[in-house]
């Protein structure tokens, strides 16, 4: 019956489970990097008491509990080996027993006292062991209950530190824990605090003396060790290690901490749960991480994040700090933005000319190392052959553009007033601050972005894709050199290709801008990833062709043809032709209809449009859609104004033309049309920077704030308010005060005032 | 026993109750507004399968059952009375079954073909009413672990919808379930599946006959009104209830269903959860409704609510559809701002002479119908007497400045392009769209922001406090009154008090722009509420002033004062002054701390200031803290730059002073400061739209895109791009085509051009 049991548990185990993945990593060394994560193999999950119970009231924190269980089966049933280490049979005991004895005083005072006084009994102080003893049975049955809702099996372990000083009892443990991960089953490990000596009388929980801590974290950190763990992920209720004590003006969470470090870190001594805590916590980590396992410490209680910590941590995200004993060359992304703002901050105070003169040197050096950046740019291609050729010498072409239109762009006078005698403002332009550019695949987006950049003084944090990681590094490096001239190297970073665009996004304060260059779902992931930093860009375009029914016949077909096929993946390109009613038995009809089956156009029909015909294409599924291809949609309206209406409730407010030969219908539309482009008689491919002759390009802007439409260097521009005055105070304007407002508004000088270099 | 059984059940379940809510509602008709439901007692909560299952999987959905029952037992501590309709039992069942069988299965296999072939084995297909019998112990033993939990006893009813029929029956499970509640016992309440007959065979759940899920929102509706419940949640997979097939372009879920509208409803056939099933739900919600039940259908598997759903709807927050025989008297919400932005687009295409009419009668208006504003103010102001005086008389004086600078504000041609051969472009000025604006109590805020509106041809929506609710209503009558005169009349909106703004927050896609008018609390608490939709606003206002040592001791003590004293609570009041190190010991400095001792201003000293002291003041918690009262913190520099990196390191980027003689000196603070007002030698208390001169104020922003500082007419506008053509595509620009592109900048016509009215 041995071997058969194990079997029958072993398959119970395994039912759903999904094909076991690929790791076979080789226990030894901890790993490098938050990214390796993901080749963990075995994990264990520690869940500290704060993790466990609903910290005031005691009882077991169940929605987080069977979030966490979800997440170790989840892991579990992809093929990793998960065990966990777990407190709460005291709190879990603490109830029971509470009960127990409230139960029994409450029959005694009620004999005494009538019914109505049981709120005011005072609850009994219980003893620790005594309430983990009561309550282990409970907890194993509560994990055990949730474990099989996911067909997955558990096994009790109760341990002692002292365990591990027998070798013997070592061994037996040790061989226990590998039997039970051979047969699928996660162990659920807990410290045997019946035979412990009595806890310290620190009464954290209120009422109930606590099982020290450290007992559970030193006891997972050696058990991972022992156990040859690729991973510790240590949950309790602090983000993480900070570099100065929590809540103090400059503290910062690590996101990664190198033991080499540890001098850097000041440990607080007041908090319950802060530095003071985590010292013990540290230094388990670190023992952890000296036999080869890497440890991660995070938050098991923010309810927002719960539902995945264990999943985003062995995902390879940023959560709570990780420890790693190889330190990385560079820079990480935090530094690389504070050095990227502070060069930006210089960069913005030089003369104009000089921001034009590395715009230049950046343009040289694409064509004096062409070479060097074509056979890197080889190098990338090699696995997708059929990548777009890479231009240097086009490139170099465009930039010189952007070097002249820098000229006037930073610290240009937009606004100038005479407040009071001898109190004037002005309104000048000056730089957003630091951007963030993510852009996918094509490279020469790179040096494009950075002249933007340098143009308008802003900072700027490139994350390029890793298809073309080679020619960004290159181009970065021009970059950087062409600054150096002026002493500014660090404003443009280079983001690793590690990092993940998710993380970026939360860099909240650190990054005032992003702009994503790319597909409209790279647009979309990154407005959803965003929490508090403006995106630019577009999300959709919906862009119609609105034929009157007194357009002339050539213009139409020209700029139909033109709006859809020019570029059928391009934003600006056509989704919905409308056409007007009286137009649909016209020969002007006809020829669209050929026109379109000749360029392969695949014709959907709306509802009014199908309505109209004896057979009609298929009709569309959403008037809103986006085909992005050689598709569209057809539909008829009876007016202008009808046309209008349609556009406001199925487009995407981006480029919308109507195509008639009667000027009042045309201005009519042109005004009462609410997108960022209107276009009267003109293809919707012109909705464009370089087409609107704005230079350069930075996007394309639906949103209505800030900037809409095409966006030129403008949009990477803010403004501040100077004012200068002679000792001039809000009182002296009062009715007691001596002064009046003469806001008298002051020619804009042509010359560019107050600015000096900061050398 | 009996006896002291109850009395101790009853002790348990109460015993970490908070002290209950005075609920004391009569039962006998259902609420008419969401936010009655705060005062339900009696709640039934119905969980359909979709809810209590993982979906495909067919385990339990272990964590959002738990957090349903964490929210559960907190309304039941809060003294309402909480029954539980739950499905389950099939899927709990299932899974045990499945185990018994392939255990069974797995060890003939094994016997046959070796152990590595059980992944394929087929499953077996279970019978619903074996499964429901297997499942029940399982899954009534896990409620009451979790409610054990939280010191809350369950019962166990099962029933059928036949006992209902049979009068004893009823009579003797209202007893129980009556009694049960007066003990303060959750009764879990489930159909009696293993006595009801065989189910049909539609096997939704994989591999499992279902049970009929219309036994069991039928259950739950004749439940609740047999039980005469206030309020019954039905959770299940669908968000709710649409107007038509969810999916289609227009589908919109209904916050509030009310039963006359009935015909208003598409029911689609095809999806299984979707309105098909629906028919079911909304049949037995208005049964309940009919029973003098209020009902709410939700969502109870969004991962990302479930969490606080059932607490969210007993709040009265807008989560899924509700059910209420009373239709309000006005439109909803989101009607309302339907009704302002169509109104918004005529008011935008207006003349703007028009636009200041209407501006310049309702500041006439005002005037004329002084007394009965000011009645309505009194009214408002009984019961906190110390409100601010209004004045109808200065409010239309500021109202007749907005009418005058409304004149060039839309329509505002920026710039403009010949970008080839009779192919022009223009950049002009368009409103942003449809504006919410959330003012705090005073309500002279209404007017201000009409005109603002108006001026700039947005729509507007907006939203009072209750304690203005009076004087609120009848300023916003007369706004709709002026408005009238070009018949504009809904362009502005005034929402109900009832509306909560965490909902308005919710209307992205109709709301364009969101501007708080208040404390800074307000502000932060709806740039968190307000997802994907801009807000405008400060949130900090932590303001410096930087003392050089070439300052004039006159004007140091002047703008300190003023900075300071002048209005503490506002945004641009000192908050910290940084006083240049040379300067410690020398008169000035004492005249400075004389001067603040005099105001009563409390001093606070950073920690380098208490370094050079003997006898510090209390030394500042954070660097960056806004006192927004007679406080300020003082801090040491060595120099500009070291004053200008402390700013850039502690500040809000609002408004930051140097006090100096030095011209250089200044000129560099005023370059190299990064913040929205950066002033030499005034107060700061000028950072003010007001003081600035741009007219009427909209706010002060501290964001970085769009508008910074102090924000004028500017603010509310946007632009759009008009391209004129005669049939040109951009294939004409192509090296094939016959146009080169000339990009000239042509002179702006002061005249607006393009514009018609569209009447």
């Amino acid at each position: 019956t041995h071997w058969l049991s194990c079997m029958a548990c072993s398959s119970l185990g395994a039912f759903p489970a999904l094909s076991p993945l690929p790791l076979a990593r080789a226990h030894g060394k901890s790993f490098a990097h938050r990214s390796d994560l993901r080749q963990a193999k075995r994990i264990l999950v520690k869940l500290g008491s704060a993790v466990v119970t609903r910290g005031d009231e005691c009882g077991l924190a169940l929605g987080r509990l069977a979030s966490i269980v979800e997440q170790v089966a989840m892991l579990q049933n992809q093929g990793r080996e998960m065990m966990i280490v777990t407190s709460g049979a005291v709190a879990f005991g603490k109830q029971r027993l509470r009960h127990e004895i409230l139960l029994s005083q409450s029959v005694r005072q009620a004999l005494h006292s009538g019914q109505n006084q049981l709120k005011d009994m005072s609850l009994p102080v219980l003893e620790a062991r005594a309430c983990a003893a009561a309550g282990q049975s409970g907890l194993m049955a509560l994990y055990e209950a949730m474990f099989t809702q996911y067909s997955t099996c558990t096994a009790q372990i109760l341990v002692t530190n002292l365990d591990f000083h027998d070798d013997q009892k070592r061994r037996n443990l040790n061989s226990t824990l590998h039997e039970l991960l051979r047969m699928n089953i996660v162990p659920i490990i807990n410290t045997n605090d019946a035979v412990v000596p009595p806890p310290e009388p620190n009464s954290d929980l209120q009422g109930v003396n606590v099982i020290s801590i450290k007992d559970n974290d030193s006891l997972a950190a050696r058990l991972a060790v022992e156990m040859r763990a690729d991973l510790l992920i240590a949950l309790s209720d602090v983000e993480g290690l900070y570099d100065s004590p929590p809540g103090s003006d400059d503290a910062k969470l690590l996101d990664t901490f190198y033991p080499g470090d540890q001098h850097s870190i000041t440990y607080g001594t007041k908090s319950r749960v802060g530095i003071g805590g985590m010292e013990a916590k540290v230094k388990a980590a670190l023992w952890a991480l000296q036999g080869g396992t890497s440890v991660v410490i995070a938050n098991g209680t923010h309810p927002k994040v719960t539902g995945h910590v264990i999943t985003d941590i062995v995902e390879g995200k940023k959560v709570g700090t990780f420890f790693s004993e190889v330190k990385p060359a560079g820079p990480t992304v935090e530094q690389q933005t504070e050095m990227a703002r502070s060069a930006g901050r210089t960069l913005a105070s030089l003369e104009p000319e000089q921001r034009s003169e590395i715009i230049c040197a950046l343009a040289d050096l694409l064509t004096e190392r062409k070479d060097e950046i074509l056979s890197a740019n080889k190098k990338d291609m090699e696995p997708c052959a059929n990548q777009t050729i890479f231009s240097p010498l086009n490139l170099s072409i465009g930039l010189r553009q952007i070097a002249v239109s820098s000229q006037d762009s930073v610290g240009r006078v937009l606004r100038r007033t005479r407040v009071a005698n001898n109190l004037e403002l002005e309104q000048i332009t000056v730089p957003i601050g630091v951007l963030l550019v993510i852009f996918e695949s094509r490279p020469d987006c790179l040096p494009q972005v950075s002249a933007l950049a340098i143009a308008s003084g802003n900072a700027l944090l490139l994350k390029g894709g890793k298809e073309a990681a080679n020619t960004n590094r290159i181009l970065h490096e021009l970059a950087q050199e062409a600054l150096s001239i002026h002493g500014v190297k660090d404003a443009i970073q280079l983001v690793s290709t590690r990092e993940e665009v998710e993380d970026l996004c939360r860099l909240e304060k650190m990054i005032d801008l992003i702009i994503p260059r790319g597909s409209s779902q790279l647009v979309r992931d990154i407005q959803r990833a965003a929490k508090g930093i403006p995106v630019l860009g577009h999300s959709e375009g919906i862009c119609h062709v609105y034929v009157d029914h007194e357009a002339s016949v050539d213009k139409a077909i020209k700029i139909i043809r033109d709006s859809k096929c020019d570029y059928p993946a391009a934003c600006n390109a056509m989704e919905t032709l409308l056409v007007h009613r009286e137009l649909l038995r016209t020969p002007l009809f006809d020829q669209i209809i050929d026109m379109l089956r000749t360029e392969h156009v695949k014709i959907h029909a709306g509802p009014k449009f199908a309505s109209y015909l004896t057979f009609s294409p298929s009709e569309v599924k959403s008037l809103r859609t986006e085909y992005g291809d050689l598709e569209c949609c057809i539909e008829v309206v009876d007016s202008m104004t009808e046309a209008v209406d349609h556009i406001h409730k199925y487009g995407s407010s981006h480029t919308d033309v109507i195509v008639t030969e009667n000027e009042d219908t045309a201005e009519q539309f042109l005004q009462q049309l609410d997108s960022a482009c209107v276009f009267w008689n003109a293809s919707s491919r012109f909705a464009d920077g370089y087409r609107f002759g704005l230079g350069a390009e930075v996007g394309i802007s639906t949103a209505r704030i800030h900037a809409r439409g095409p966006v030129g260097l403008d949009g990477l521009l803010t403004t501040k308010w100077v004012l200068r005055g002679e000792g001039h105070t809000a009182a002296d304007f009062s009715e007691q005060g001596s002064m009046t407002y003469l806001h008298e508004n002051l020619p804009v000088a042509q010359v560019l005032p107050g600015r000096r270099t900061t050398s």
